[in-house]
């Protein structure tokens, strides 16, 4: 089997494309290298089971043409769609920063997926859907659903075109709606920003808002795992599924005390005055994973244990031996 | 004050702009055309406070030298943005129509707001954003939100980046969800298609789908007056309002046999077997209107009332005297 992996060089793809590589299936890997990296793919290039190119998948042209030098590698049986804007603020200063890399990237793995009859889709969605419902229960079918970020808006409007599409050609779509996702090969995030902030200045560490912002964590292993756990179990043509521990979270200001202790310990941290740490972040949510646990599967690590492992290893991965 | 009415040349626009001129306020009117004509907004343009523009709003540049063209009118203080692609299967068969038309005008109206720091959005949202739920009633917080055709996905895609835009900068944005809406001027619709058919063979008329589809239906004068009525009363700064009857809607097959019954009583009836007219047709839903119910307003006409309403006006409209 030929899968498509877009945003290929991407940190979920990274873990992603080692699972499904190592239980022998081809992977044509895309991505703009906007924040992936071609050092994230280099351990696959040798595989001749493995094709990586570097492409702007807003460009339906280019895209069609990446896929055709391709072709000898068989007929692509399915895709999984995790190519995204991942900068949220940069989202918000720049509205077209999402609507291309998040939402056009969308809309042409469709076309892409109509003219190839490529039946299946695997779309990395997000809680950022939910926008701020408060302490509100969020289920997969919670509404209403008012983003409060383009990058969640763009990915809810991603989930609606692949709805449309299921009942015109899709032969099958799984939303999976991500929490905050930890873990190597870190290129963004709150962990990554702390450390690189105290190796420059190991003394003092700003937080962004009062730390009182309290998210879902979950290792990127867990999250690959519980995505290919859910594929062959799912029963419905298009359903969404929520992944995430089963705790309530961590608070930004525990984030910030382990990554200081583990990094820095001497650093004094100084946190804000608001509740958000930028425009369209989420102050909490309490993320139901109900639907997933009753398939079958549940995470291993809680939000602290995934970000105290995650806080180890971007460490590493930022003063390497 | 001067209002901002986009798709001004179209159907719904067309009693909206009367209303807002006759209450004293200034509008300027765009429309691209694409359903719209120039002859819907004719009554309007001998006023001094009426401007009216042909431009294509998913070309931002033009869009602002439009806008430039009518200062003199004064800023423009709120935006009814009821400019979409309106014909679905049109939107099913070309996804770029719905993107141009429906989600591009979207982001275009929310990227002049925020440089012209324009403060209040009203929008026409649709039930299609709900997909096909069943026999579920919907509310306005009914999820999951799977749209089943392009022109619901780009109307939620619009929803969500909209919300977005009042956590950045939008002063206050209203989500109205519209149900079917008939009435004058006709420019497409279930109504008008089978009054022109029935016009050039009075003897036949083909449904398309088993005749079974249940639909909400409002009336075009009660849609505006529900809309006008929720603007000084809503208290959000976002929310969303399903306006519709308050019966469960009529079946197309009454639609037909009404409309025969009217402009051409002997023609025979010819029913399909599939219980979608389309691809991307929503066989029957339950609109809850309970919270615009409980805001203080209920429509006076029923579904069946408000079609055979149109029914008449619709054929004087292609029958002129």
């Amino acid at each position: 089997m030929t899968i498509l992996v877009t945003g290929g060089a991407g940190f979920v793809a990274n873990t992603l494309v080692d699972s499904i590589l190592s239980r022998g299936d081809s992977v044509v890997c895309l991505d703009n290298l906007c924040r992936g990296t071609s050092a994230n793919v280099a351990r696959f290039t040798a595989k001749n089971s493995f094709r990586f190119s570097v492409v702007d998948l807003a460009d339906l042209d280019a895209f069609r043409s990446c896929l055709d030098s391709h072709a000898d590698l068989g007929p692509i049986s399915e895709v999984w769609h995790l190519a995204a804007n991942s900068d949220i603020p940069a989202g918000i200063a720049d509205p077209s920063v999402d609507l291309r890399d998040t939402f056009m990237t969308t809309f042409n793995v469709l076309r892409i997926m109509e003219e190839r009859k490529i039946g299946e889709l695997l779309f990395a969605s997000s809680s950022a859907i939910y926008g701020d419902l408060g302490d509100q229960e969020l289920t997969e079918s919670t509404g209403p659903l008012f983003p409060i970020s383009n990058y969640g808006a763009m990915k809810l409007a991603s989930e609606a075109i692949i709805t449309a599409a299921v009942e015109k050609f899709l032969g099958r779509a799984l939303l999976f709606r991500f929490p905050n996702v930890v873990g190597l090969p870190a290129t963004h995030g709150v962990i990554l920003d702390f450390i690189r902030r105290l190796r420059s200045d190991p003394d003092h560490l700003d937080v962004l808002g009062d730390g009182s912002q309290r998210k879902s964590y979950l290792h990127v292993s867990e999250l690959v795992e519980a995505m290919l756990f859910i594929q062959p179990r799912a029963a419905k043509k298009v359903d969404a599924f929520n992944i995430g521990p089963t705790d309530a979270g961590i608070f930004v200001r525990d984030i910030a005390r382990e990554t200081v202790a583990a990094v820095a310990p001497g650093a004094r941290l100084k946190f804000g005055t608001d509740n958000k740490g930028w425009v369209g972040d989420v102050p909490r949510f309490a993320y139901s994973t109900a639907k997933l646990s009753a398939l079958g599967w549940t995470p291993k690590l809680s939000s602290l244990e995934a970000v105290r492992r995650a806080i180890g290893e971007i460490n590493g991965q930022e003063n390497p031996p």
